[in-house]
Protein backbone atom coordinates (compact mmCIF):
# COMPACT_ATOMS: atom_id res chain seq x y z
CA UNK A 1 0.00 0.00 0.00
CA UNK A 2 0.87 3.58 -1.12
CA UNK A 3 2.21 5.42 1.87
CA UNK A 4 -0.61 8.55 2.79
CA UNK A 5 0.84 12.10 2.20
CA UNK A 6 0.64 15.19 3.25
CA UNK A 7 0.61 17.83 0.21
CA UNK A 8 2.30 20.95 1.21
CA UNK A 9 2.07 23.57 -0.52
CA UNK A 10 4.64 26.88 -0.78
CA UNK A 11 5.54 30.07 -2.23
CA UNK A 12 8.90 31.61 -1.29
CA UNK A 13 8.68 34.67 -0.78
CA UNK A 14 5.80 33.45 2.13
CA UNK A 15 7.25 33.56 5.49
CA UNK A 16 4.95 31.87 7.03
CA UNK A 17 5.38 29.65 4.40
CA UNK A 18 9.26 29.08 5.46
CA UNK A 19 7.79 28.42 9.34
CA UNK A 20 5.57 25.48 8.03
CA UNK A 21 8.44 24.11 6.30
CA UNK A 22 10.62 23.69 9.11
CA UNK A 23 7.93 21.72 10.97
CA UNK A 24 5.25 19.49 8.43
CA UNK A 25 8.19 16.82 8.16
CA UNK A 26 8.05 16.17 11.55
CA UNK A 27 4.15 16.66 11.93
CA UNK A 28 3.93 14.29 8.83
CA UNK A 29 6.28 11.62 10.13
CA UNK A 30 4.24 11.66 13.71
CA UNK A 31 1.55 10.67 11.95
CA UNK A 32 2.68 8.06 9.57
CA UNK A 33 2.68 10.19 6.13
CA UNK A 34 5.13 11.67 3.74
CA UNK A 35 5.26 15.59 2.26
CA UNK A 36 4.43 15.98 -1.04
CA UNK A 37 6.16 19.26 -1.74
CA UNK A 38 4.35 21.78 -4.24
CA UNK A 39 6.40 25.00 -4.81
CA UNK A 40 3.81 27.45 -6.81
CA UNK A 41 3.24 31.22 -7.61
CA UNK A 42 1.06 33.10 -5.12
CA UNK A 43 0.85 36.14 -6.82
CA UNK A 44 -0.95 34.62 -9.82
CA UNK A 45 -3.20 33.39 -7.51
CA UNK A 46 -4.02 36.50 -5.66
CA UNK A 47 -4.26 38.26 -8.99
CA UNK A 48 -7.63 36.25 -9.52
CA UNK A 49 -8.29 36.13 -5.83
CA UNK A 50 -8.65 39.70 -5.81
CA UNK A 51 -6.25 40.08 -2.59
CA UNK A 52 -2.94 41.39 -2.12
CA UNK A 53 0.74 40.37 -0.04
CA UNK A 54 0.13 40.62 3.74
CA UNK A 55 2.07 43.60 4.21
CA UNK A 56 0.76 45.82 1.48
CA UNK A 57 -2.40 46.52 3.98
CA UNK A 58 -2.50 49.92 5.51
CA UNK A 59 -3.04 47.83 9.00
CA UNK A 60 -2.83 44.57 8.48
CA UNK A 61 0.49 45.04 6.88
CA UNK A 62 2.64 46.64 9.86
CA UNK A 63 0.60 43.85 12.14
CA UNK A 64 1.81 40.73 9.71
CA UNK A 65 5.32 42.15 10.21
CA UNK A 66 5.47 42.10 13.99
CA UNK A 67 3.13 38.58 13.57
CA UNK A 68 6.11 36.98 11.57
CA UNK A 69 8.84 38.30 13.78
CA UNK A 70 7.13 37.05 16.75
CA UNK A 71 6.38 33.58 15.16
CA UNK A 72 10.23 32.76 15.17
CA UNK A 73 10.25 33.20 19.09
CA UNK A 74 7.03 31.33 19.26
CA UNK A 75 8.27 28.79 17.04
CA UNK A 76 11.83 28.57 18.06
CA UNK A 77 13.10 29.31 13.78
CA UNK A 78 15.58 31.69 12.98
CA UNK A 79 14.26 34.58 11.45
CA UNK A 80 15.46 37.65 9.43
CA UNK A 81 13.56 39.61 6.82
CA UNK A 82 15.08 38.93 2.94
CA UNK A 83 16.94 41.95 1.27
CA UNK A 84 13.71 42.21 -0.74
CA UNK A 85 10.27 41.27 -0.10
CA UNK A 86 7.85 40.55 -1.53
CA UNK A 87 9.86 38.59 -3.55
CA UNK A 88 10.49 37.26 -6.79
CA UNK A 89 10.51 33.51 -6.83
CA UNK A 90 9.80 32.14 -10.23
CA UNK A 91 13.46 31.63 -10.93
CA UNK A 92 13.36 29.23 -7.26
CA UNK A 93 10.28 27.78 -7.68
CA UNK A 94 11.65 26.55 -11.48
CA UNK A 95 14.77 24.98 -9.92
CA UNK A 96 13.03 23.51 -7.02
CA UNK A 97 10.39 21.50 -9.74
CA UNK A 98 13.67 20.53 -12.26
CA UNK A 99 15.17 19.13 -8.89
CA UNK A 100 12.08 17.42 -8.06
CA UNK A 101 12.37 15.72 -11.57
CA UNK A 102 15.89 15.02 -12.14
CA UNK A 103 16.99 14.41 -8.84
CA UNK A 104 14.16 13.52 -6.62
CA UNK A 105 16.46 12.92 -3.47
CA UNK A 106 17.87 16.68 -3.44
CA UNK A 107 14.46 17.79 -3.86
CA UNK A 108 13.52 18.46 0.34
CA UNK A 109 17.38 19.61 0.92
CA UNK A 110 17.15 22.03 -1.96
CA UNK A 111 13.93 23.56 -0.96
CA UNK A 112 15.25 24.28 2.77
CA UNK A 113 18.60 25.54 1.94
CA UNK A 114 16.44 28.28 -0.25
CA UNK A 115 14.05 28.54 2.19
CA UNK A 116 16.81 29.51 4.92
CA UNK A 117 18.62 31.97 2.59
CA UNK A 118 15.79 34.18 2.28
CA UNK A 119 14.63 33.67 5.63
CA UNK A 120 17.35 32.78 8.23
CA UNK A 121 19.96 34.55 6.24
CA UNK A 122 18.28 37.39 4.61
CA UNK A 123 19.30 37.22 1.14
CA UNK A 124 17.13 37.70 -2.08
CA UNK A 125 16.20 34.65 -3.59
CA UNK A 126 14.71 36.54 -6.78
CA UNK A 127 17.98 36.22 -8.07
CA UNK A 128 19.26 33.56 -9.99
CA UNK A 129 22.72 33.91 -8.70
CA UNK A 130 21.28 33.36 -5.19
CA UNK A 131 19.53 30.39 -6.30
CA UNK A 132 22.24 28.99 -7.52
CA UNK A 133 24.10 29.48 -4.87
CA UNK A 134 21.58 27.58 -2.73
CA UNK A 135 21.76 24.54 -4.75
CA UNK A 136 25.29 24.64 -5.12
CA UNK A 137 25.97 24.45 -0.76
CA UNK A 138 23.85 20.97 -1.00
CA UNK A 139 26.17 19.55 -3.77
CA UNK A 140 23.67 20.20 -7.40
CA UNK A 141 25.79 21.39 -10.28
CA UNK A 142 25.23 25.45 -10.74
CA UNK A 143 25.58 25.43 -14.52
CA UNK A 144 22.53 22.94 -14.26
CA UNK A 145 20.26 24.78 -12.60
CA UNK A 146 21.17 28.34 -14.44
CA UNK A 147 20.29 26.73 -17.48
CA UNK A 148 16.72 24.86 -16.30
CA UNK A 149 15.99 28.06 -14.56
CA UNK A 150 15.45 29.44 -18.19
CA UNK A 151 14.23 26.61 -19.90
CA UNK A 152 10.95 26.45 -21.44
CA UNK A 153 9.83 23.29 -19.96
CA UNK A 154 10.56 24.77 -16.51
CA UNK A 155 8.65 27.68 -17.27
CA UNK A 156 5.42 25.73 -17.90
CA UNK A 157 5.63 23.00 -15.69
CA UNK A 158 5.35 26.05 -13.22
CA UNK A 159 2.43 27.72 -15.14
CA UNK A 160 0.64 24.12 -14.59
CA UNK A 161 1.49 23.40 -11.32
CA UNK A 162 0.15 26.94 -10.07
CA UNK A 163 -3.36 26.05 -12.30
CA UNK A 164 -3.27 22.94 -10.61
CA UNK A 165 -2.96 24.69 -7.30
CA UNK A 166 -5.24 26.93 -7.96
CA UNK A 167 -8.13 24.61 -9.07
CA UNK A 168 -7.40 22.38 -6.20
CA UNK A 169 -8.81 25.46 -4.15
CA UNK A 170 -5.36 26.82 -2.88
CA UNK A 171 -5.20 30.82 -2.43
CA UNK A 172 -2.44 31.11 0.21
CA UNK A 173 1.01 29.88 1.36
CA UNK A 174 1.05 27.50 3.32
CA UNK A 175 -1.57 25.61 2.37
CA UNK A 176 -2.19 21.63 2.65
CA UNK A 177 -3.75 18.93 1.91
CA UNK A 178 -4.67 15.78 4.03
CA UNK A 179 -6.57 13.42 1.95
CA UNK A 180 -9.52 15.60 0.88
CA UNK A 181 -9.29 18.18 3.74
CA UNK A 182 -7.68 21.37 3.11
CA UNK A 183 -6.20 23.84 5.40
CA UNK A 184 -4.49 27.10 4.92
CA UNK A 185 -2.41 28.48 7.06
CA UNK A 186 1.14 27.46 9.61
CA UNK A 187 -1.32 27.86 12.99
CA UNK A 188 -3.28 25.72 11.06
CA UNK A 189 -1.13 22.62 12.23
CA UNK A 190 -2.08 22.08 15.79
CA UNK A 191 -5.20 21.18 13.97
CA UNK A 192 -4.12 19.28 11.35
CA UNK A 193 -2.77 17.54 13.79
CA UNK A 194 -5.79 16.87 15.96
CA UNK A 195 -6.94 15.75 12.49
CA UNK A 196 -4.97 13.41 11.84
CA UNK A 197 -5.12 11.43 15.31
CA UNK A 198 -8.93 11.49 15.22
CA UNK A 199 -9.52 11.01 11.87
CA UNK A 200 -11.32 14.02 11.10
CA UNK A 201 -14.67 15.08 12.83
CA UNK B 1 -3.06 47.56 42.30
CA UNK B 2 -5.63 47.28 39.38
CA UNK B 3 -5.71 43.72 38.38
CA UNK B 4 -4.06 43.07 34.67
CA UNK B 5 -6.22 43.39 31.32
CA UNK B 6 -6.73 41.20 28.34
CA UNK B 7 -8.90 43.75 25.67
CA UNK B 8 -10.81 41.93 23.92
CA UNK B 9 -12.26 43.05 20.41
CA UNK B 10 -14.75 41.79 18.95
CA UNK B 11 -17.70 42.54 16.32
CA UNK B 12 -21.27 39.99 16.59
CA UNK B 13 -21.13 39.24 13.15
CA UNK B 14 -17.77 37.27 13.40
CA UNK B 15 -17.84 33.67 13.95
CA UNK B 16 -14.24 33.43 14.93
CA UNK B 17 -15.28 36.41 17.44
CA UNK B 18 -18.27 34.20 18.72
CA UNK B 19 -15.31 30.84 19.29
CA UNK B 20 -12.76 33.41 21.20
CA UNK B 21 -15.87 34.81 23.19
CA UNK B 22 -15.99 31.29 24.88
CA UNK B 23 -12.34 30.83 25.60
CA UNK B 24 -11.35 34.22 26.47
CA UNK B 25 -11.89 34.05 29.97
CA UNK B 26 -10.21 31.01 30.67
CA UNK B 27 -6.82 32.10 29.31
CA UNK B 28 -7.09 35.84 30.94
CA UNK B 29 -8.11 33.97 34.66
CA UNK B 30 -5.29 31.24 33.52
CA UNK B 31 -3.13 34.01 33.91
CA UNK B 32 -4.64 36.58 36.49
CA UNK B 33 -6.22 38.87 34.35
CA UNK B 34 -9.44 40.54 33.49
CA UNK B 35 -11.07 40.75 30.47
CA UNK B 36 -11.82 43.99 28.74
CA UNK B 37 -14.34 43.39 26.25
CA UNK B 38 -14.98 45.69 23.61
CA UNK B 39 -17.40 45.19 20.62
CA UNK B 40 -17.28 47.46 17.54
CA UNK B 41 -18.18 47.84 13.65
CA UNK B 42 -15.87 45.86 11.71
CA UNK B 43 -17.40 46.75 8.47
CA UNK B 44 -16.65 50.09 9.01
CA UNK B 45 -12.78 48.91 9.58
CA UNK B 46 -13.08 47.39 6.61
CA UNK B 47 -13.54 49.83 4.51
CA UNK B 48 -10.95 52.04 5.85
CA UNK B 49 -8.71 48.91 5.36
CA UNK B 50 -10.08 47.78 1.36
CA UNK B 51 -10.53 43.80 2.99
CA UNK B 52 -13.87 42.39 2.92
CA UNK B 53 -16.03 40.20 4.61
CA UNK B 54 -14.06 37.02 4.31
CA UNK B 55 -16.85 34.58 2.63
CA UNK B 56 -16.90 37.16 0.24
CA UNK B 57 -13.84 35.92 -1.64
CA UNK B 58 -14.08 33.47 -4.72
CA UNK B 59 -11.66 30.60 -2.81
CA UNK B 60 -11.04 32.29 0.50
CA UNK B 61 -14.90 32.06 0.72
CA UNK B 62 -15.62 28.43 0.87
CA UNK B 63 -12.70 27.37 2.36
CA UNK B 64 -13.45 29.88 5.64
CA UNK B 65 -16.77 28.49 5.64
CA UNK B 66 -15.93 25.32 5.98
CA UNK B 67 -13.05 26.18 8.30
CA UNK B 68 -15.43 27.95 10.70
CA UNK B 69 -17.71 24.19 10.68
CA UNK B 70 -14.57 22.73 11.63
CA UNK B 71 -13.27 25.09 14.49
CA UNK B 72 -16.37 24.27 15.93
CA UNK B 73 -15.12 20.86 16.37
CA UNK B 74 -12.01 21.48 17.16
CA UNK B 75 -12.93 23.60 19.92
CA UNK B 76 -15.56 21.80 21.05
CA UNK B 77 -18.23 24.68 20.93
CA UNK B 78 -21.32 24.14 19.32
CA UNK B 79 -21.81 26.11 16.10
CA UNK B 80 -24.98 26.88 13.83
CA UNK B 81 -24.83 29.58 11.12
CA UNK B 82 -27.46 32.81 11.84
CA UNK B 83 -30.24 32.56 9.04
CA UNK B 84 -28.85 35.95 8.09
CA UNK B 85 -24.63 36.12 7.52
CA UNK B 86 -23.00 38.26 7.40
CA UNK B 87 -25.24 39.90 10.04
CA UNK B 88 -26.30 43.98 10.85
CA UNK B 89 -24.22 44.44 14.67
CA UNK B 90 -25.11 47.91 15.27
CA UNK B 91 -28.31 47.31 17.52
CA UNK B 92 -26.63 44.36 19.51
CA UNK B 93 -23.13 47.00 19.57
CA UNK B 94 -25.30 49.79 20.72
CA UNK B 95 -27.19 47.25 23.34
CA UNK B 96 -23.76 46.35 24.92
CA UNK B 97 -22.93 49.56 25.31
CA UNK B 98 -25.30 50.77 27.13
CA UNK B 99 -25.47 47.49 29.44
CA UNK B 100 -21.52 48.01 29.74
CA UNK B 101 -22.42 51.34 31.49
CA UNK B 102 -25.49 50.96 32.86
CA UNK B 103 -25.51 47.34 34.27
CA UNK B 104 -22.25 46.63 34.37
CA UNK B 105 -22.66 43.02 36.30
CA UNK B 106 -24.80 42.24 33.07
CA UNK B 107 -23.05 42.78 30.12
CA UNK B 108 -21.25 39.52 29.99
CA UNK B 109 -23.93 37.32 30.34
CA UNK B 110 -25.51 39.82 27.53
CA UNK B 111 -22.45 39.50 25.38
CA UNK B 112 -22.52 35.69 25.37
CA UNK B 113 -26.60 35.52 25.33
CA UNK B 114 -26.41 37.40 21.85
CA UNK B 115 -23.08 35.05 20.42
CA UNK B 116 -24.81 32.34 21.37
CA UNK B 117 -28.09 33.55 20.19
CA UNK B 118 -26.18 34.43 16.63
CA UNK B 119 -23.65 31.34 16.36
CA UNK B 120 -25.34 28.78 18.42
CA UNK B 121 -29.17 28.74 17.96
CA UNK B 122 -28.59 30.42 14.14
CA UNK B 123 -30.69 33.74 15.13
CA UNK B 124 -30.34 36.80 13.41
CA UNK B 125 -29.21 39.00 16.30
CA UNK B 126 -29.42 42.25 13.26
CA UNK B 127 -32.71 42.25 14.50
CA UNK B 128 -33.80 44.48 17.05
CA UNK B 129 -36.26 41.76 18.19
CA UNK B 130 -33.78 39.12 18.60
CA UNK B 131 -31.63 41.43 20.79
CA UNK B 132 -34.28 42.40 23.30
CA UNK B 133 -34.66 38.48 23.72
CA UNK B 134 -31.31 37.93 24.76
CA UNK B 135 -31.04 41.24 26.75
CA UNK B 136 -34.68 39.71 28.03
CA UNK B 137 -32.95 36.18 28.52
CA UNK B 138 -30.89 37.16 31.40
CA UNK B 139 -33.31 39.59 33.06
CA UNK B 140 -32.89 43.09 31.20
CA UNK B 141 -35.73 45.32 30.72
CA UNK B 142 -37.23 44.89 26.80
CA UNK B 143 -38.23 48.60 26.65
CA UNK B 144 -35.05 49.87 28.19
CA UNK B 145 -33.51 48.16 26.24
CA UNK B 146 -35.14 48.59 22.88
CA UNK B 147 -35.07 52.53 23.68
CA UNK B 148 -31.40 52.36 23.81
CA UNK B 149 -30.68 50.86 20.90
CA UNK B 150 -32.48 54.12 18.88
CA UNK B 151 -30.70 56.54 21.28
CA UNK B 152 -28.15 59.22 19.89
CA UNK B 153 -25.98 58.57 22.43
CA UNK B 154 -25.18 54.87 21.97
CA UNK B 155 -25.08 55.69 18.57
CA UNK B 156 -22.00 58.20 19.17
CA UNK B 157 -20.61 55.76 21.38
CA UNK B 158 -20.36 52.68 18.90
CA UNK B 159 -18.96 55.59 16.82
CA UNK B 160 -16.36 56.64 18.81
CA UNK B 161 -15.23 52.95 20.00
CA UNK B 162 -15.40 51.90 16.44
CA UNK B 163 -12.76 54.59 15.41
CA UNK B 164 -10.70 54.08 18.83
CA UNK B 165 -10.35 50.19 17.94
CA UNK B 166 -9.26 51.47 14.47
CA UNK B 167 -7.11 54.11 15.62
CA UNK B 168 -5.28 51.48 18.14
CA UNK B 169 -4.79 49.21 14.79
CA UNK B 170 -7.88 47.01 15.25
CA UNK B 171 -8.68 45.86 11.70
CA UNK B 172 -9.89 41.81 12.43
CA UNK B 173 -12.20 40.12 14.95
CA UNK B 174 -11.45 38.74 16.98
CA UNK B 175 -8.57 41.20 18.11
CA UNK B 176 -6.40 41.18 21.60
CA UNK B 177 -4.32 43.36 23.33
CA UNK B 178 -2.29 42.15 25.87
CA UNK B 179 -0.26 45.08 27.74
CA UNK B 180 0.81 46.36 24.48
CA UNK B 181 1.27 43.52 22.53
CA UNK B 182 -1.61 43.14 20.15
CA UNK B 183 -3.11 39.57 18.20
CA UNK B 184 -5.75 38.85 15.55
CA UNK B 185 -7.66 35.89 15.19
CA UNK B 186 -8.99 33.10 17.70
CA UNK B 187 -6.12 30.55 16.31
CA UNK B 188 -3.79 33.42 17.89
CA UNK B 189 -5.00 32.08 21.55
CA UNK B 190 -2.29 29.75 22.24
CA UNK B 191 0.51 32.23 21.33
CA UNK B 192 -0.97 34.60 23.79
CA UNK B 193 -0.96 31.65 26.47
CA UNK B 194 2.43 31.62 25.39
CA UNK B 195 3.43 34.99 25.58
CA UNK B 196 1.42 35.68 28.90
CA UNK B 197 3.54 33.01 30.09
CA UNK B 198 6.65 33.52 29.21
CA UNK B 199 6.29 37.37 29.92
CA UNK B 200 7.18 38.02 26.17
CA UNK B 201 10.08 37.13 23.83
Amino acid sequence: MAQKTLDFYFDYSSPYGYFASEMVEALAEKHGRVVVWKPFLLGIIFKQEGTQSLISYPMKGPYSKHDIERCSGFYSIPFQWPSVFPVLTVNAARATLWVQQQHPDMAVPLIHAIYRKAFSEGADVGQVATVIEAAESIGLDPDDVSKVIRSQPMKDLLKTETQAAMDRGVFGSPFFFIDGERFWGVDRMDMMDAWMTRGGW
